[in-house]
């Protein structure tokens, strides 16, 4: 879907505010700028303080000055923090988990599959769009928050599990069968004596439990959805604040969420993107993670939360809060929104730092805000909706996530399929290549010349004989190790590794270990093999490195294979990011850009409403960086200025240029 | 209060002898100079072996036995490790905390609320005192040992919170707007649906059972109190022996007691000092920790326990254990109390050494032991009941130092309050500064010209501007980063910071980050920054250093402020020890001695009962140390030989000289 | 017992393949010059999917099969992984632990002592046994596996517990004496009022307690082999496969058995040993675990399992598969069975790789197996049931190690027991010097010429007096530091230390320390003290070494006494294993071998059923070695060829040489 404008602001929460002040703060929201909020997402206790009591006093008054001020308005509906009467009339909806029952207290602790919880979120959702339907600034609506199944193991939620594997199975046998039951003394040969979920140590049992977990979430959402859309308005939008893998920051693919499938009941996919700053803001989450949002519904995106100042170590330097936000929209999203206005003055999150401090004053972060967004306010309007057309994919598999979370690669490493998939995405950032995020679906493959493949570790024959075939007819492939190891029962091959695209990539291997001391080089780059190799021998293709290693050195680490009219290139372990940088390079050819600008100069580029070719230099560190156009025909946005070839030009520390082309 | 002679001895337990010998021990530590012993507080499985049987037989032997070798005594309430029948009888006994439900064995486990254990303690503590009364011996009462809240979170503590938090907010929507409830829908609107504590992510209400814990604590003495003092006679007094925060060893201010109220109901404070040894040994614990215990009460206090040989890493180096004795004496202890007498043979603590190996034979340790103890019958009743006046005083204070644990300064740290306040306590230790400790009431400032203030994270309006008076009247403090920042339930203040205190200060802040590669110079010394950094600009004060970085260098990280006729100097990071002490030598100037002396010479004093005042040389080195007098008047303690201006004294490693003047 | 012939070969399980291949694999199996397979200790389950309904299809096809190929059947009891029915009918058999309750799932989760496990265990063994006992390809039978208590703290396992106190100690009296129970209020005056043992803080009860969960798999053992030997036949053995101390490999003394009393209901004991390899590979574990398996009765053992591939780090380069084969024969045992043939396709051992890999064809491995078997067949009489005579042996002491386990050497170090023994035996292991592992038991010292003693910590006054009498009688003894310090239930000696053997070593000491840069030096080599120091005086040993450091240098770190018409060396502290063989050959003198070879050329010789003597010289490196002989009339095994004094033998890296002498 599109818009008309750049969405830029901030969560904002009335109910949390020490004193009164919504007069005052929306002013400063729309003189900096900014033009939505997002509200009500967080307090179904302060919407409904007992049961059947319902006071929505905040919500009118964020609404009405909302409308005052001419910001528009997202809701959320404030179904994942649970209220005190709710949990204490009801003790089964908080969760019981791996690690137990949970207590009253956190958010996002209750049992998504409880019919008392569901019963009242129900009554609270529809309380709540009664009361916001009639209001124009409202836009749209986000359906709760950052969702999860969070590891519900309830009585509930193990019953449908068991519905759902006599549904798959409906021979017992089978399923033993499938998933090596025998093992351990684990078959089941009677569904009523299914064993508790937690206690299970067959791992293929364990993944698909969390697929099922993952279900839950689907289905929790069109649930909601169809609750909300007996109420909205038809221009109003339904999306939803997906998150990531979370390493002290947003960092890769959710495990616990099938995005693609959740995202079908929503009109535009939403997230929040959270990532180092100061001297370690390099825009890599910005652009990984903001790929995967893009990818969730094929289309442009809503940041509904990221950090003005967030966390301790996350302060700003002067500039990269604009950085920031122009990089979001230069990857393709429509909304910026900080997490969150004011910084909260009592519980857990209090020092997640919002755009004003505790003081609530206009301060530096403030002031830098209100020049994004009368940039915006001149601009925007050819910035946003800003289509991409890509030649590289990046498979991202829930399934395979999982795998490599049950067999771990290393057990003293924490690397994980998101270390495998950021180490693809990373190196083609640097090298300035775009790429899509798609899920291991082959009806997608035809759109690229180029797929990367990162452990594809759980995959059917239909997705395999796919990928030989993208490859056969013309497409260029990488491949990782641990690619094509199981089936989607994790039930592991029992013939050639890797399996079935052993064609495409002309490889085989029967071992695997720890690199010890083993070294990989590429083009004049050298780097230490870790957390896992392959023993890989070639069948039809040539190897490009071969281990360095007095035993293991007969075997490849890195190979390239003809195949039918494509190539494929296969990476036997994980190594250096320049050293795969060089690989990549090798494989795919140099990829040349206008500027001859590598990183930390940052090109992104697509096309607006308007038919412009819009074009991003980022720069991406302390430095001033120049760099010299190629290419005539091209106009700097700010000022319309002309940029012929062998024009120089010059961007200042964590500063960018925006070019465009008729 | 004051005592004849400076108590010297040990904790014995006949009760855990694995042989007879009470009278070769009670005369060995007769022999060794020692006069006092300390019983009972452990053991009431022994003097209660089924309920309602009681058997005092070892009591009565160690009392006896006493009075023989002319030992006086100090008998404990046993009530801190409960017998294994009421465990048995009312299994509700042992406590629920956040960690689940105690497993009967450790003492310190039970719920000290509940009322079958206050009965039965009740019934032990007056069966106990009815045998002691009447010996001659018993000179003063140990309440419990070392209590603490446990961490009780049962039913009965959770109610009793409950009717503390009504009795504290009548109004219930006050406290959801105080504590700040909205936030992630945690409002309690009806007071019987109150949640488990345990799950709240609402630190100020964690703050606050943490304090109601504390509150209970106090409680409880008061009760003990009332009962010993049916019992004992005028001359005998109340103790306890409070202990600190521990990391591995006695560290600072005890998060779990609130010693100053809990104190209210005792004649004199007693504590236990456990410290590093060997080349580790620095004097830092017996003064920081020494100087909390003697403000507790603001007089003498008892080292019930300290270590003879204690933990492995403890053995002392020849001398260290002298040393230690004296170093207790010279901060103001009236005993110094080995725990304990014999090492014992079985269970979790036999390996925590007294001053007998398990041989118990004279060993080592003994003989050091008997130097000091005839030592100190010689002159021990010129140096009891040391009286120091000092000019600076140091705020501990225990809401602050919740606060620092519910928000901690850099989650890769160990850092907390306590790293703060010993920052600043063993910084005028290492200038050769005494000082008080003292908790933060507005009625003490005026007592003293120099005040430190480590992270007052959470302070009054009252407080705050004592503070600002304090300086306008004169005095000078220093003000660590984190103060002044909330109120008393933790909620951050929505005002300039730091709140009030700016004003004295001269100083505000609205951003603040942990420090990456962040250097801090004073005085020809510089050290890295870390664990926290305030942004700070200077309204009226003067930058004594900026921070050392790129773009953080605009900030100050030390000031200096004129404020009526006072001075402050703000501290707005942490950092190295050096640094600091430069920084506090700007601010307060040279402390001279009369012997130029430094660190590892320490250098302590104090008036006695006769008038004379009294001055210690401690060398806390391996290695000799020679000091020369610059002042008249003096003698030494052991010899009465005059030292005169110009006089050398040497001191051998770890040994010590005490002057006196009249 | 003897064999015909070395038994090599693999576990296999039908059960667990994804399709018929049993045809194919035993074949191949045959073909590698295998002759036995293990079989059924694992699936409960399958064999009896439902209660009372049993299916032993695989069992048969499996013997079939094995008869048809002439490979010999150990048959294990499926009796240490319930299957999902059991555990939903009766919950309580999931033990509960120090942990809490188990869940469903994993393997060695049950409570061995619960009635309903124990009844319907017994019908699954003894259906087994009837369909399995007229195979004459069964050889033996191997109960249940790597059996333990599995830390069942059950109402029935403590109600065990209090009668077997209630029966040592009638006197309860004696029983609070002797465990020290005065100590926090411990006593227990009442049997009835006994509390939950995994609360305990009493080090003696809780060591107590593991030494009886011990007892309870010398019962259970005890159990199923009277119900196995109701079945079988006289040619059929029984064993067990016991393992080790699991520190990602086996390492040492298994602490939660006493397998010399378990293995008294056994005809031969069987092991597994897993141990790094790459470069990483040693030969230490196969030796000093395949000498703890020699022990256990006193005989040749079993290797039941040990690693093809195993875990990831473990692939193994060429030829260390073949050089750990004929390394456990060398070392005494009659088997050598891998674990496991081939690689399983689903669950937690999915990557516990076996011959063969996923793809279950024929691999480098399975040839080099091959090699072996091939190999064997030709030789492998001549090695089988090889019988050695050290005159060396090693003390290895269940209780002692639970001793070291209660009170750790060092809380930040990992030390324990088995470092200590682990480092006598290593250093005899490259010292060339073979060696038994024996128990504390004063009959088998008179055996030996040479005791070493690793940290006896736990010992009756009969071992303490018969090591000292072993010495005065001419043996040579080596102690280290923490020996016969407690008695048989930790409660520590309260005379001089160590306590008896004082008079052997000429020693005592009553401190002891952790050493904080302390050095030992011995012939030529130095190494820092670690983990534990005693401050040992001399009576009448002399110094060896004394401690380097500036206070603690009056003590020694090593002496050597002559006692009666033996010697006595002792170590007080743990250091470096260079200084530790320097220390040794000083003691012992230099062993001379008829090669001068040295580590990591190893030898190791013994006598076969032929009256030949064996000897084997294996190349532990990945580089060439040559050695050369200095003796006559040995032969080559492989041809037959003689080596006399002056020849050299040039050993490939990771190769071996065997040579005979009639």
């Amino acid at each position: 879907m599109n818009f008309n404008e750049i969405l830029y602001g901030v969560a904002y929460y009335d109910e949390y505010m020490p004193y009164d002040r919504i007069e005052t703060d929306f002013k400063m929201i729309r003189d900096a700028g900014m033009n939505v909020i997002r509200i009500a997402e967080s307090t179904w206790s302060t919407w409904e303080p007992k049961e059947g009591v319902f006071d929505f006093t905040h919500l009118h008054r964020m609404l009405d000055c909302a409308a005052k001020y001419e910001l528009k308005v997202i809701v959320g509906t404030p179904t994942y923090a649970i209220p005190s009467w709710l949990a204490k009339k009801y003790p089964d909806i908080l969760a019981v988990t791996h690690n137990g029952k949970e207590l009253y207290g956190h958010r996002q602790n209750m049992d998504i599959t409880n019919p008392d919880y569901l019963h009242h979120a129900q009554i609270i959702i529809e309380k709540l769009m009664e009361q916001v339907k009639d209001y124009d600034c409202v836009i749209g609506f986000q359906l709760d928050n950052e969702t999860k199944p969070y590891d519900t193991c309830s009585k509930y939620a193990q019953a449908k599990f068991v519905e759902y594997l006599k549904n798959e199975f409906p021979d017992i046998d089978e399923f033993n069968r499938e998933f090596g039951l025998d093992y351990w003394s684990n078959r089941v040969d009677d569904w009523d004596a299914f064993p508790d979920i937690r206690g299970t140590i067959n791992m293929s049992l364990d993944a698909e439990y969390k697929k099922f977990q993952r279900k839950l979430v689907t289905d929790f959402f069109a649930w909601q959805a169809d609750i909300v859309k007996k109420y909205k308005r038809d221009d109003q939008f339904i999306t939803h604040n997906f998150d990531f893998e979370w390493h002290d920051y947003s960092y890769g693919m959710q495990p616990e969420v099938n995005q693609y499938e959740a995202a079908k009941c929503m009109d535009i996919a939403g997230c929040d993107i959270y990532h180092p700053s100061q001297s370690s803001l390099s825009g890599r989450e910005i652009t990984a993670c903001g790929n995967i949002a893009r990818g969730i519904k094929g289309d442009n995106y809503l940041v509904l939360e990221t950090e003005a100042a967030g966390n301790h170590p996350w302060l700003p330097y002067p500039g990269q809060l604009r950085l920031q936000a122009i990089s979001h929209i230069a990857n393709g999203a429509c909304m910026v929104e900080y997490w969150h206005w004011h910084s909260i003055h009592n519980a857990i999150e209090s020092y997640w730092k919002g755009v004003l401090s505790h003081d609530l004053r206009p301060n530096r972060l403030y002031k830098e805000c209100s020049v994004i967004g009368n940039e915006l306010k001149k601009y925007g309007h050819r910035l946003v909706n800003l289509k991409k057309t890509n030649k590289f994919a990046i498979i991202a598999d829930n399934s395979s996530l999982t795998g490599l979370n049950e067999f771990k690669l290393n057990n003293e490493s924490d690397s994980n399929y998101n270390t495998v998939f950021r180490w693809l995405c990373d190196a083609l950032y640097l090298m300035n290549i775009e790429y899509d995020v798609i899920p291991a679906d082959p009806a997608l493959f035809a759109s690229y010349e180029n797929i990367l493949v990162p452990a594809l570790y759980s995959a059917t024959d239909d997705v395999l004989n796919a990928l030989n075939e993208f490859v056969a007819n013309g497409g260029n492939m990488v491949v990782t190790f641990k690619s094509a190891f199981s089936d989607e029962h994790l039930k592991i091959r029992h013939d050639v590794q890797p399996y079935i695209i052993n064609k495409a990539l002309g490889i085989q291997y029967d071992e695997f270990t720890l690199p010890d001391n083993v070294t990989v080089s590429c083009g004049g780059k050298s780097s230490k093999a870790r957390d896992w190799m392959e023993m890989v021998d070639c069948t039809t293709a040539t190897p490009v490195a071969m281990y360095e290693h007095k035993h293991w050195g007969v075997h490849a680490a890195i190979t390239e294979n003809s195949y039918g009219k494509g190539r494929a290139m296969y990476l036997a372990t994980l190594f250096g990011e320049d050293t795969l940088i060089e690989a990549l390079k090798l494989f795919f050819g140099e990829q040349k850009n206008e500027f001859d600008a590598s990183y930390p100069v940052v090109i992104k580029r697509g096309t607006n409403m308007q038919g412009e070719k819009i074009i991003y230099l980022l720069n991406y560190s302390d430095d001033e960086q120049t760099v010299t156009c190629h290419a005539d025909g091209l106009k700097k946005l700010c000022d319309d200025s002309t940029v012929s070839a062998g024009d120089c030009i010059a961007l200042a520390p964590w500063d960018f240029s925006i070019l465009y082309a008729d």
